[in-house]
């Protein structure tokens, strides 16, 4: 999964196209700093441009009508899936679940310091709050692989249908290709080290060669 | 404050006029739902329309990088403040207020059920970390005036400086309006009850005028 953290709409567009070609399994992660150039647009855009799937990251986290709302108008505009944060509770999570119109994919667990400092003493109850909800995706740090263990045996034995796994921090934040999948994470997110490449397609596929190798591997 | 929470750029526009020549003290809070029609660029326009204060209420929670590069692109359109959430941990709140662009407002509680079940428990202990930090302003529930009433004194002995308390959930949430003023807010925020009356200004004079007799009354 390729973060579109960029701030650049035509590149992000480009890269979008280029994405729908590449070699391997890959989808999209539109993050705010993207979307906030051009509002719900950028998503459409990219949503026209490439076949593969298109997830808003707007780490929605607001009461539950205006948590609906958000992700309301990033499915209308084309995304497959919104992520949003689980901590504002399981109302706003149920809120969001029932509208029906693409994945809901909440956040346990972050991959930067302040995680450890509110998030992670929660994040077990929040995996049993999610999990009874019934979300379809849950995220959880790569550059923790212990954690991304620990939470994704839990998450197994709480759901009652299949739930994936999404791990953002592989390279600019330390996490190495293949740390997050080998622990139980079904996708890895890769932000800088893709889009800052000078040939992005070039440096997703070889990322994603290396997820796979490792997973063989282990 | 007024919530600007509809989803129609003309007619928030058209309200960032009529409140700048509003009688009474009045901001502005950009909500997600109006900034996802064309991105920024809304905070620009509602900035170039009036002279009151223009919030970005983001609810940015996010990993450091990402928090503050939301953040500076709505103070760059523009935007005296932005609303980011505390929970994510001291490191992503102090790079927000260490970009020094505008003031930081950060969420403590929230009006919804769902935030007596995560955030109210670390209510406290979030408090001392914005104060340490030095945020310009929290937001507390106006639906709950007794936590504004303790947690407002909490913040008074905690902050060096002067913090200013906001607090949503007046009216269509719930919440009378002087029901936070009397416990300690400084601001309270209306939404629904002001965009959406057939003569907004109107609205917001009337709320405004029984918000200071509430406040002269006690």
């Amino acid at each position: 999964m390729v973060a579109f953290d960029m701030e650049d709409p035509p590149s992000a567009v480009r890269m979008a196209e280029e994405l729908g070609s590449a070699d391997g399994n890959f989808a999209i992660k539109v993050g705010r700093p993207l979307e906030m150039q051009t509002g719900k647009e950028i998503i459409s855009r990219i949503r026209d441009a490439t076949d593969i799937p298109v997830i808003y990251d707007g780490k929605i986290a607001d009461i539950p009508y205006v948590s609906a709302k958000i992700a309301e108008i990033a499915y209308d505009a084309g995304a497959d899936g919104v992520i949003m944060h689980a901590f504002v509770g399981a109302d706003a999570v149920r809120e969001v679940v029932d509208l029906g119109k693409g994945d809901v994919i909440t956040v346990i667990e972050m991959t930067h310091p302040g995680s450890v400092e509110y998030l992670e003493p929660i994040s077990e109850r929040l995996i049993q709050m999610v999990s009874g909800i019934g979300v379809d995706g849950v995220v959880l740090p790569a550059t923790r692989p212990e954690r991304v263990k620990r939470l994704s045996e839990l998450l197994e034995s709480e759901s009652e249908s299949e739930t994936y796994i999404i791990s953002p921090g592989v390279h600019a934040q330390g996490a190495k290709p293949g740390d997050a999948v080998t622990s139980g994470a079904d996708y890895e997110i890769v932000g800088r080290a893709i889009y800052r490449s000078e040939n992005p397609k070039d440096s997703a596929e070889r990322i994603y060669r290396e997820i796979i190798d490792r997973l063989r591997g282990d």
